[in-house]
């Protein structure tokens, strides 16, 4: 069992408004209501695999319970921890010419006895897991460690870990020695403090090894950086590689990175090596874009795709 | 026992950005979740009166659970009938400036068991009911006669109705006979089709009284036409009467109406004259326009404000 913490989910309501009066009353023509934060789009992804997989987390009040309905819908297991706080929202309107507007509720501030009472359940579970994906923001309340705790506890029971998180979480997540390591650009500039763009704003490799390099000197085994339409580039004890997509993947880049997450913790657990995990994660990652909404894909997309991945091992780095 | 109809209630949420970037990313300051719809504000304007109330309508899916769980909240007693459809939310961003946008989803279609279903528990409880109040507009899947349905099986058993909607249900439920109808000057111009301005954009006091005179023609025992600022005007068999606050009052007008129906009634079951009925529902709607939010209103603000109300009996109308 994979298991997939998501500590702050959110119910992602998105209004489409087709001329959008903002001083005034809009009446939407479609209204959605889906189950939202990076955890949930990872679990979605995983869920057409087969594999069986538990999505964790804290979830409050009647949007912690609409997260949870919803998922339930999708035939995704969940096992939350109940908090006193409401579940975020967030609300997006978009118009006919596509431009959109977020609102990022700031959700439930979770207490120290709602942490521990999640970190019992994570214990049990992990004692039967096979991985664990640790993704997306703390909530409000939590220390900056705790991805850290959570990482110690998998590791203590062999359990490997994929984190995908920024900022201060990210940097005391990957002291903690997860399995691997998933930021993105700009997460890793941000961690980094480097530079990864060259002078004429091109992708700087060097650098981005570089960063990469550190993070694994810093506690992560495996370092993999999602660079957009550049593919992946990921640094293991086992080599390093470059993924490139074979073009450039036009549609709703929300949720590209979790489904890098997903093929990489399938690819963990099923012991494909890194060039192949690579090959796939980019494959999963392109038929999520072209998919309309966040944690979806179509088989055909994802398989049509495999063949047309480019993955180079990188001898230097 | 007051038994208060709300068929398409809402989850009202609302959030304060200080600036809002409409193309950007927002994360807002402050963030509320209220029951909302025009029959919830009559349930809570009721509640500090301390007579029994119930509060009927139709609510699915985890945001009718959302809109319950805060009438529990503030302890306005509910039976709502389950709908598969997800009850709708509202949704407004408001800035520093004090400028909104609103964002109204459609709600769910009602379908013809569902409304059997709530007509089964309605005469169960108007077995019980000292007045029903109908309030608001109706939801998708409803013939323009469900309000006149209700009214004919509340009259039926000795019940009087106090009806507050617009358009084609207006119309077909004033033919029922309720006891009191409330338009505001908008669903009176537009169900009777006269102009109620002077040509100074003024009130036209004379046709407002011949527009009402029609209404009660068409069934209405009594009509009371909601002024805004201007009060009250009354049409009843007992007399005509124009009740007026002593100033314009400043806030928030949402649910000023509904203090109105809220007053109305309650005057209705305590069996007060007509002229202090309109004393009690101008001061409660001027309280209720200075508290921050529909549906509220302070006990000083109310009771202080009822000798300030100037209540004229027009003898030629």
């Amino acid at each position: 069992m994979i298991v997939v913490v998501c500590l702050n989910p959110a119910l992602d309501i998105t209004h489409h408004v087709p001329s959008v009066d903002w001083t005034g009353v809009n009446r939407p023509t479609a209204v959605y209501a889906r189950p939202g934060g990076k955890g949930t789009n990872v679990a979605r992804s995983l869920r057409p695999f087969g594999i069986p997989i538990l999505l964790m987390g804290l979830a409050g009040g009647t949007t912690g319970n609409a997260v949870a309905a919803a998922l339930r819908r999708l035939a995704v297991p969940t096992a939350f921890t109940e908090t006193a706080g409401e579940t975020r929202r967030t609300f997006t309107v978009v118009d006919s010419a596509g431009s959109a507007a977020l609102f990022n509720e700031p959700g439930p501030e979770v207490s120290a006895a709602e942490f521990a009472r999640f970190r019992l359940a994570y214990r049990e579970a992990i004692a039967v897991a096979s991985a664990v994906v640790l993704s997306g923001s703390l909530p409000q309340g939590l220390p900056r460690t705790a991805y850290a705790e959570l990482i110690a506890a998998a590791t203590e029971s062999g359990v490997p870990v994929v984190l995908d998180t920024s900022g201060e979480a990210l940097g005391a997540g990957v002291a903690a020695g997860p399995a691997i390591v998933k930021p993105n650009l700009d997460e890793l500039r941000a961690l980094s403090g480097r530079c990864l763009r060259t002078a004429d704003d091109g992708l700087d490799c060097a650098a981005v090894h570089t960063a990469a390099r550190e993070l694994q000197a810093a506690g992560a085994e495996a370092v993999v950086v999602s660079l957009g339409s550049d593919g992946l580039l990921a640094v293991t004890r086992e080599g390093c590689w470059h993924a490139r997509p074979s073009a450039m993947v036009r549609g709703n880049a929300t949720g590209a990175g979790d489904a890098v997450t997903a093929a990489l913790v399938h690819g963990l657990v099923l012991g494909r090596p890194w060039d192949d995990r690579l090959r796939h994660a980019v494959a999963l990652s392109a038929a999520s874009v072209t998919a309309p909404v966040a944690g979806e894909f179509s088989q055909a997309d994802y398989l049509g795709g495999l063949d047309t991945v480019t993955v180079l091992r990188k001898e230097a780095c």
